[in-house]
């Protein structure tokens, strides 16, 4: 009999937005009058329309689609030039840092990078991750029998954890011992923190002196509002010797259900075959993206590169400030009612402290009971999550304000 | 220092499209006037545009994204439902074949599919590949660490080749053997060739006996004009018990630049563990694209449901009419200078036998500089492709005519 791939028994059984989906069904259900006013806080998905500039690129796309002289078929794999070349002009090399159109490949999601990258990552690597931590870095590596087993508080062996809490601001420093791959987010997904240019320094100071490769995921670079952090971890020097870079336009050009994102894989990355040579990554994975995927839809990849016309641009800067406000509002609130709130003020996402003896998931129940708000349980992100939880500000401003308001009523 | 997957080091340097496209321009290069005239029947690519009721579709769906009302974020991973539904109505319960809405995982490529299959299936298997065979199929085993090396002739240790030749139509038999995975593709890329249902019925017979899992990718099945021929290897009986479905809409509809595809993944295909327990595979494929995919650009899913409609499928039909006479034309062309033609009746590819002693690649550079025709030469696909080429029929009908005229004066 064909045999299937045991590691994703390893698995536990709830990913955590659908045992979210599920406690939230069955409350609609008891509770069809409360359910009209519910207020979704949970899933970080944008709410606001395509820039009008993406708009005006996509019908022209769709247009072009129509007509066998400006037909596309098979684009190249790893995106069209002028997407790539417009990509690392004006996210990189007009902000100082050094990357080639060709060290950018588009993709079809941040998410999917993720979980591709491991393709061509060998097996024995020891691997640090956050925690809390985006659930896709732990679930891809369990898939690929890259973990141990889970124990009981959901810790998978073999991982090494690093633990974010206030003492760090939320971004781990450096193990002491040897790690071979580290991912790091910044700014965090869940916790709203951003890294600042001497945390990433010395993450790339012992990612060079351990010969490590730092998958180093900026989805959120677009909403750092302090002008001395890092947006990208290529600002630092050495960093395109020990980094891969993930970027998306779901949360800045509110491509979440258009699909577009790239990784940037510098060609000065080394890593080691099994006997100790010494070899780029750049090759493999080139070979895995053209072996392994198709380019992403040619009106998507016109539709993103709208996003650097001028207009592209402010019509960008202009959702992002959108929902930093949104930010604010939340902010404002959650700070009248609860012991700690991090985060909003470089990211889209408040990672909140429950009251004392809440558990994230009691919290949850009774933000979806009482205020009839979704939120997401700050344990759902790993064991260092436990006694927080996360706010998303992507919203209306109607609903952001809403939300501050029924947190402000809520007696805890 | 980080390990990379040793595995990548065992592919060979070229892909088989480099480097046709690295010998098309020397030429073109060499002979700017003779490029000028270039006719490329190399890769399978549509030439003609979107249906109109794909276009429509999409116009509407990039109208939606630019309002908030009408704004759709991420999708579900597995696809729209009302895509799903549209797909497992149309294709499957109403040719009679029991498929639930459930069973279809909407992607962006039956490419992608291929590759990300062998995520939920164990390292231990012993796989069957046809030979000449899709290079995607070989390669993602390769960088799954499946096979071993290549030998000189290119093939891989492990792998389990079945060989395709004139006497079994290019459609392999099962082996006398056990083998737990098996590769099948009809209509056939590259040989034309197609599965009859006495074929396919050996094969399922084989799988179910063996236990083994067939994957069987069917997206050519438009071509097939034989109405005797099965569209779906579900229509076999017992096929639900044993076999994983890839379907695209990349030739049907001509999204080669669009990208959609679907996997069809019953719940009644089982696999086992290393310790021997019969598993379900749809929740592990569930739990894969929930995971490490996060769906298909709305856009592209309404443009796909539009291939559905009344119109859409007239305008399908006529897209695959078109092609299939080109097809015509270059098998009526080649068959009067080459010793055997096959496919071209019931696929979008010509699978043409050299003369007596002329290699695949003799024959790749003798059209391209004597009659400036690209075409594929079947060595690319496998070593018992050597002493054939690959004819495509995707080309515009004034060059379908041309590149027949042009192989008829040509001097072998």
């Amino acid at each position: 009999m064909a045999f299937l791939n045991d590691n994703f028994l390893k698995l536990k059984a709830g990913y955590l937005f659908p045992e979210i989906g599920r406690r939230v069904k069955v409350f609609c259900e008891a509770n069809p009058e409360a359910a009209k006013q519910l207020i979704r806080c949970g899933i970080g998905d944008v709410t606001e329309p395509l820039p009008p500039a993406v708009i005006s690129a996509m019908h022209k796309a769709v247009d072009e689609m129509a007509s066998r002289e400006t037909f596309h078929g098979y684009g190249p794999e790893q995106g069209y030039e002028w997407l790539r070349a417009a990509i690392a002009k004006n996210d990189f090399r007009d902000r100082g840092i050094e990357i080639a159109d060709d060290e950018i490949f588009v993709s079809d999601g941040s998410k999917c990078d993720c979980g591709s990258i491991l393709d061509i990552l060998g097996a024995k690597n020891k691997i640090a991750i956050s925690d809390p931590v985006y659930p896709v870095y732990v679930d891809t590596n369990v898939m690929a029998g890259h973990t141990g087993d889970a124990n009981e508080a959901g810790a998978y062996g073999k991982l090494i954890y690093l633990p974010c809490k206030p003492a760090n601001n939320f971004i781990p420093e450096p193990p002491k011992k040897h790690v071979d791959v580290i991912y790091l987010c910044s700014p965090n997904n869940p916790t709203g923190a951003a890294a600042t240019r001497e945390q990433l320094e010395a993450w790339v100071k012992y990612a060079l002196e351990n010969k490590s490769v730092i998958l180093f995921d900026a989805a959120y670079e677009a909403y750092i509002t302090d002008e001395n952090l890092p947006h990208s971890i290529y600002e630092i020097p050495g960093a395109r010797e020990c980094a891969i870079e993930f970027r998306s336009f779901s949360k800045n050009g509110g491509f979440t259900g258009t699909r577009c994102a790239f990784t940037v894989m510098p060609k000065t990355l080394m890593a080691q075959t099994k006997s100790g040579e010494s070899k780029m990554l750049h090759p493999l994975w080139a070979r895995r993206q053209t072996t392994k995927f198709n380019g992403v839809s040619y009106l998507v990849q016109r539709g993103a590169e709208a996003l650097y016309s001028q207009e592209g641009k402010s019509q960008v800067r202009a959702l992002i400030e959108f929902y930093l406000g949104n930010a604010k509002i939340l902010r404002d609130g959650a700070q009248k009612v609860f012991p700690k709130v991090f985060g909003g003020v470089n990211a889209p996402y408040l990672w909140v402290s429950t009251q004392k003896n809440v558990t994230s998931w009691q919290a949850f129940d009774k933000m979806l009971n009482e205020a009839n708000v979704v939120i997401t349980p700050g344990s759902g992100f790993g064991s260092r999550g436990e006694g927080y939880f996360r706010i998303s500000a992507f919203n209306s401003r109607a609903n952001a304000g809403e939300v501050a308001r029924r947190l402000l009523a809520l007696k805890w």
